[in-house]
């Protein structure tokens, strides 16, 4: 892997040459992780001119505790001591005395503070912004990538399966949502890639509910929408159940609906295909039945390093879709009172010619009456 | 409740107006929370010159669900569309058009593009920085928030307690760990405090070792280290045990020394005492029985809407412990390939006169065979 992370700093190094700055210093976590293949606490990374300059810095931390996480052998890792300051300060005077002149450092995620730091401590050295350079790198994964996702995927539907063989009624929403990240944790996560929700009767539907003490009753929906981290990368799946024998004919039609749109959006799914055109391929159906007020700003994201980065499938978003660019499609309808249906994938987008979009959360989505 | 976040609105806007500043943003997530009672992702508080001039601004999740938390009555919260931009924009434009002529701003927390964009926005407005203004007002807890960290350290003993009275041999560090956050749940918390620690055999010791999948051994180690948050507010315990009949000799000595230089820093714990002094009381038993060299940092922290927020208990901290800060006291040695002992507490400081420092965790910190 460290030949991956050195590739991915070379490229880096380039960019930056070709605009001006012979160093840049990395900030945000998964970015920091990106290039490196690690990212302890508080740690940044100092990009030279050239990679015997590169250096990743992290603070101690305050329990004392050793570093963990893999670190690519080709980069030191240097842990400074309590008393050692801001990395970011640090690594703008390694590139100060390495005889660099201008920093590019990333303005979005550093904090003025840390800026006017940078400032004083290096006056000489000429601050430029970064931008999200890192972030438009991360956004067509590599084969190693998409396998992670693929396991975190594979994690995700066991620990999903396994909830649906048990008996849900009368279990709170918290317990469920609980018992689910137990599972993911079994079957090999690091964690839970973001906040499992569990949603049930009125609160179903919602993409984020946070899951509260109402128990599963006969005739509910049920919502979830979970995912797996394996070695950072992160999935989401989504589906929506009924409980009890049979469902109503509302629930049948909203389901129904949701579903159309949600393959709608699946479909849209190409290298080419502008981003507000998934969009839309899902939300002119909602639309059209009705529901075009109360949906989602956005039906569906880029995941990898991070549940949610770019890019977005929103009627606002600029660009198109590239092969290897793995999103979710999570279109859904929540009816104040009611509830409603969320239906999420993860999926990578590939060539037609490669079989067209591969979907890497396979849990049926049939309306299942548990 | 919403009386009791006006007046620490009021208090904050006092300390701005008489350092010239007409108007505050506040943006560091504790921060608003402890100034509303709530804080939506992505909320900014926006402080002007007199309460109606006070606003609360978050962006429309991308989800579309509704935004969730208690938001102070006294105080409107408004939801910026998908294409409302950035809320710290919109405040620093709400300012402007007040007449404002100074923001203070958060430079610790705030980007420096965000910095930038305000900037541009509201090119007459002098931005100052806040500093750590609000941290300051957190510092000492108020009997509501008091009670809050009690109930969490309650939550805390009652997890530790249930755990204790399972079979632990063979079971691994994650099982453990995601056991005691979903007794943690079941009790009352919203969920853990930070990432539950779990540590068996030669991992024992350390602060925060990130559970693995090392199974729990007869004459092992165990440390734990783990807390509720309650309505946002935040404790922490840690207690070693050992597994099997009857702890060999090094682990009772080792005990004893940690046990003995834990009680000295918690009996340190008085208002007037420095926080030096409270690190030292601990720090010197160890070191003077040579395991000077492997120490934490910091023995101690303060909690509270953070699990780590000031003071910190440290060789190198300036300043002197109040009545009503609860802290931390967490001394620990890790013998490398061995393992160790790790004692944590929450105290509230108090007077002697009322008592001496109030102990909040209070399961037993003798060394249990399990």
């Amino acid at each position: 892997m460290s030949q991956v992370h050195a590739d991915r700093r070379g490229r880096l190094r380039d960019r930056c040459a070709a605009a001006g700055s012979a160093a840049a210093l990395v900030s945000r976590p998964a970015n920091v992780r990106y290039l490196t293949g690690a990212s302890p606490p508080g740690a940044v990374l100092l990009l030279g001119g050239d990679a015997d300059g590169d250096a990743l810095l992290c603070p101690q931390p305050p329990t004392g505790d050793p570093v963990e996480g893999r670190v690519d052998e080709a980069l030191r890792l240097t842990v400074l001591p309590p008393s050692g300051g801001d990395p970011a300060v640090t690594a703008a005077d390694l590139a100060r005395r390495a005889d660099a002149d201008v920093l590019a450092v990333e303005e979005r995620h550093l904090s003025v503070a840390r800026y006017r730091a940078i400032g004083s401590a290096a006056p000489r050295l000429r601050l430029e912004d970064l931008g999200t350079c890192v972030e438009q790198e991360r956004l067509v994964k590599d084969d190693e990538e998409i396998t992670c996702l693929r396991i975190a995927a594979e994690i995700t539907d066991q620990a999903l399966g396994e909830l649906l063989e048990s008996i849900l009624v009368g279990r709170t929403e918290r317990h469920l949502a609980l018992e689910l990240e137990r599972r993911l944790v079994d079957h090999g996560a690091d964690g839970p890639a973001f906040p499992t929700s569990v949603a049930t009767g009125p609160h179903s539907g919602r993409g984020r509910h946070r899951p509260s003490d109402r128990r599963v009753e006969e005739g509910d929906f049920l919502s979830v929408c979970l995912g797996a981290n394996y070695r950072g990368y992160r999935c989401e799946i989504g589906r929506t159940f009924v409980i009890g024998t049979a469902p109503a004919d509302w629930q049948i039609e909203l389901y129904d609906l949701v579903f159309t749109a949600q393959r709608a959006a699946r479909e849209a799914l190409a290298p080419g295909t502008a981003y507000r055109d998934v969009d839309r391929a899902a939300r002119q159906l909602l639309d059209s039945a009705g529901y075009g007020d109360g949906l989602a700003p956005s039906l569906g994201h880029g995941v990898g390093l991070e549940i949610e980065e770019d890019p977005q499938l929103s009627p606002s978003a600029m660009g198109k879709l590239d092969a290897c660019v793995p999103v979710t499609v999570e279109p859904g309808v929540h009816l104040p009172g009611r509830g409603g249906v969320r239906i999420d994938d993860t999926l990578v987008v590939r060539q037609e010619a490669d079989g067209g979009p591969e979907l890497l959360t396979i849990t049926t989505k049939e309306l299942l009456a548990l």
